[in-house]
């Protein structure tokens, strides 16, 4: 009987080791039209795999534009992906109850990875494809950490070097992140850095730089470009990114058939989209097809409202202009987002994938200010346990509001959220939330209009 | 076939949620001989149930003496088990590749609940049992911060007040572990603190003292001691806690079945006793009562060797001396451990359970410097990927010392592990390990002699 009453109560939903899945979805395959093609930012014209093969290796620019709906995962990957996944699905019943709500809350918790958070799912896709293409090298920029941590973590596992040139102000204000990758045995060294031209010139205009992710990408591309034995590696935007974070999706939706329930909305936070899109795009594929209606919400920071209030538009993916143009919803590409705790979502613009889902009203956009973020953190955590990461909490917050909509409403209504990482590293955030010291950042219009003012203009 | 290959490769061990233990095992019952009785520090006396009725609540006085074999876990603290039990017991293989070891190295990993470690299986039972005697508060001391941790969560979940009294150099060097207590809404003072007498007093002699955990017990002690609402909590040592540990064991020897392996060897390291009981308990029962013959090995630094080292005698369980006396390997309780990062190792007693089951040998010891330590939680942390606490890498470097000789003797060998923490509030000690700023300390012989001298007199 004790047994049957656990059973009621039940609050994880496990699958088997050989339950993580064998193939990642490609939602390009279910697109109505096309997405625009990715610009050369010299000449305006498409750009083709010869311009992208000194930074990635041929196996993740094939899957950048692949149109199969199904992507095999090789068995290498899969090995790794074991150490952890497939990751649980619980249900919140503490957090339900403490709210008193009808709906039935679920998170898909990602912060089981020994990094932390969601980002090794592609970070060590990432570097088995470069292993395997003769790659001894690669380097990548990382602001809060959490990117950086998940690809040192990856190139340990295949014995790459790796080098993270990590924004100065986080350098020094998160210790703990550098030594985490030092720990893989990655080299860390602070944006701008005389390393490399980039940060030279930076260095030479301004030796206190601050840096920014910006500066960061601009020195590790350039570090990619002039090493024969290095590649570049990016941990969100990009349509393999992407791709490869769909394991969280497909693995929520046979964790929702064994809690016998189904998704009515998905949520989860957006900086470069890939938390987003890999719990969501698996759903989205379904509302394509018009085989299932459930909303897909991405959530957004007031202080950094990319969906939201930015324009959909061909822009650069980084800061300085040296990327390829890319259409998406951005605030412009010299937008500087204001210092919210959500590092992680911290970015101008958007994964073009999920902007085209969004302009096609597939998933919807919301955005919440810092405060209210932190105190659905602050009560998840002390009914769940978990500390959740500030970017993590967006979801949290929204979910908390949606559940006690339909509990107004009266309805029962099944939420998922992408829990994707705990807060161990931001728990300075915290600190300053429960000191009252936390500000709430609002995109002002004026800054809008002046910021889309440096658009590039392309006929895209 | 792709499916046949991840079979053979299994990494992970997991169990349903129903298969969270029902009981605890309480290893008392089968001890040969009973444990040595607790003596009253001022008459030299037995203690008896109305002794320590201020401080604990009787169900746990009840659980700290009796001899029944299994005690009933209520519902209740299932409930709340199941946000992150049964913890997984994952296969090294990537460890063992590593190695070139012909043995099967598993580890369990209790670094999964939300406050990293092991200790939250008392720290919720704790909580529970006080609040079902109508308690309101409870008040603990901690060093690192684990043990402070996992109380304020269990608090958290049981709605009680939590006061931890934080040993001031710790608060000052972990502000992060202070921040996650807060969290979770405990009160966190450093210690010693002007809010009690004991507090006050160390305070007049040396208002710049940098605490320590004696300091903090009695603080925390007289708290409890001195308020109707409030009693006090201790996170390892008594019989109690090592017995609601004993979930880790039970969970181990289910999941070695479903790996079809047997331990050969079984390894935990050992401060206060409660992780090294959790995971061997279950297995020295099986010992005592000659089914099986697996070697059971607790792992001390080599800077605080009480099982290894110490005499086997009736001691104070604080610095102070105002504890019951118990009879156990000790150092001397006036014996200050040099500063190793393994702070929960820190300790100049050990649990009376595992003295006797050391003085019997059903159990061995022991003890390893502090660098080859960290070497051993580097090249875990290269090769699964998780990183852990110092505490536990005694045991990661233990079973890897026993891996390679069953390698040279030619022996396939199961070695068992208990990975007790993450350690993601330890990263200060892998940056000074990795810049070769770590020391080593051996507890010298004259040491020894000089701290045993005092010694209390009983007639034990």
């Amino acid at each position: 009987m004790a047994q049957g009453t656990l059973d009621r109560h039940r609050t994880k939903f496990l699958l088997d080791e050989r339950d993580i899945p064998t193939k990642w979805y490609n939602i390009q395959a279910d697109l109505k039209t096309p997405l625009a093609p990715v610009l050369h930012p010299g000449t305006g014209q498409p750009i083709g795999p010869q311009d992208l093969a000194p930074l990635f290796p041929m196996e993740l620019i094939k899957q950048e534009v692949t149109q199969e709906r199904w992507i095999e995962i090789p068995d290498e990957i899969r090995d790794v992906y074991r150490l952890w996944r497939p990751s649980p699905l619980h249900r919140a019943r503490r957090l339900e109850k403490a709210l008193g709500t009808s709906a039935h809350i679920y998170y898909k918790y990602e912060g089981v990875s020994p990094a932390g958070s969601h980002k090794p799912n592609t970070a060590v896709a990432q570097a088995y494809y470069n292993k395997k293409e003769g790659v001894t090298r690669l380097t990548t920029e990382t602001g809060a950490g959490q990117w950086g941590s998940a690809l040192a973590m990856a190139c340990s596992f295949f014995e790459l070097q790796c080098k993270v040139y990590m924004v100065k102000v986080s350098y020094q204000q998160k210790p703990y992140r550098r030594v985490m990758m030092e720990t893989w045995g990655a080299q860390v060294v602070p944006s701008p850095s005389p390393d490399t031209e980039a940060g030279k010139k930076v260095l030479q205009g301004d030796p206190d730089s601050p840096g920014s992710l910006g500066i960061a990408i601009s020195e590790a591309v350039e570090d990619a470009a002039t090493r024969e034995d290095t590649k570049y590696s990016l941990g969100s935007v990009l349509n393999h990114v992407l791709m490869h974070q769909t394991v969280i999706g497909l693995e929520t939706k046979r964790q929702l058939e064994k809690a016998d329930d189904e998704a009515d909305i998905v949520i989860a936070s957006a900086g470069g989209g890939s938390n987003f899109a890999g719990l969501a795009l698996p759903f989205a594929g379904d509302k394509i097809t018009g085989k299932k209606k459930t909303r897909l919400i991405a959530v957004e920071p007031t202080a950094c409202p990319s969906l939201t209030k930015g324009t959909y538009a061909y822009d650069f993916g980084d800061t300085v202009g040296m990327t390829p143009l890319v259409k998406m919803h951005t605030l412009g590409h010299d937008f500087v987002p204001p210092p919210v705790h959500a590092g992680g979502l911290r970015y101008h613009g958007m994964a073009p994938i999920v902007c085209k889902l969004y302009d096609e009203g597939i998933i919807e956009a919301v955005a919440v200010p810092q405060t209210a973020t932190f105190q659905a953190a602050l009560l998840f955590a002390r009914s769940e346990g978990i500390i959740p990461a500030p970017e993590s909490a967006h979801a949290v917050r929204v979910a908390i509001d949606e559940a006690m909509r339909a509990t107004e409403e009266g309805k029962r209504r099944t939420i998922v959220l992408n829990l994707s990482g705990h807060g161990h590293f931001d728990l300075a955030a915290f600190e300053a939330f429960l000191a009252d010291r936390l500000e709430d950042f609002e995109y002002p219009a004026e800054k809008i209009a002046e910021a889309l003012k440096g658009l590039p203009r392309v006929n895209g």
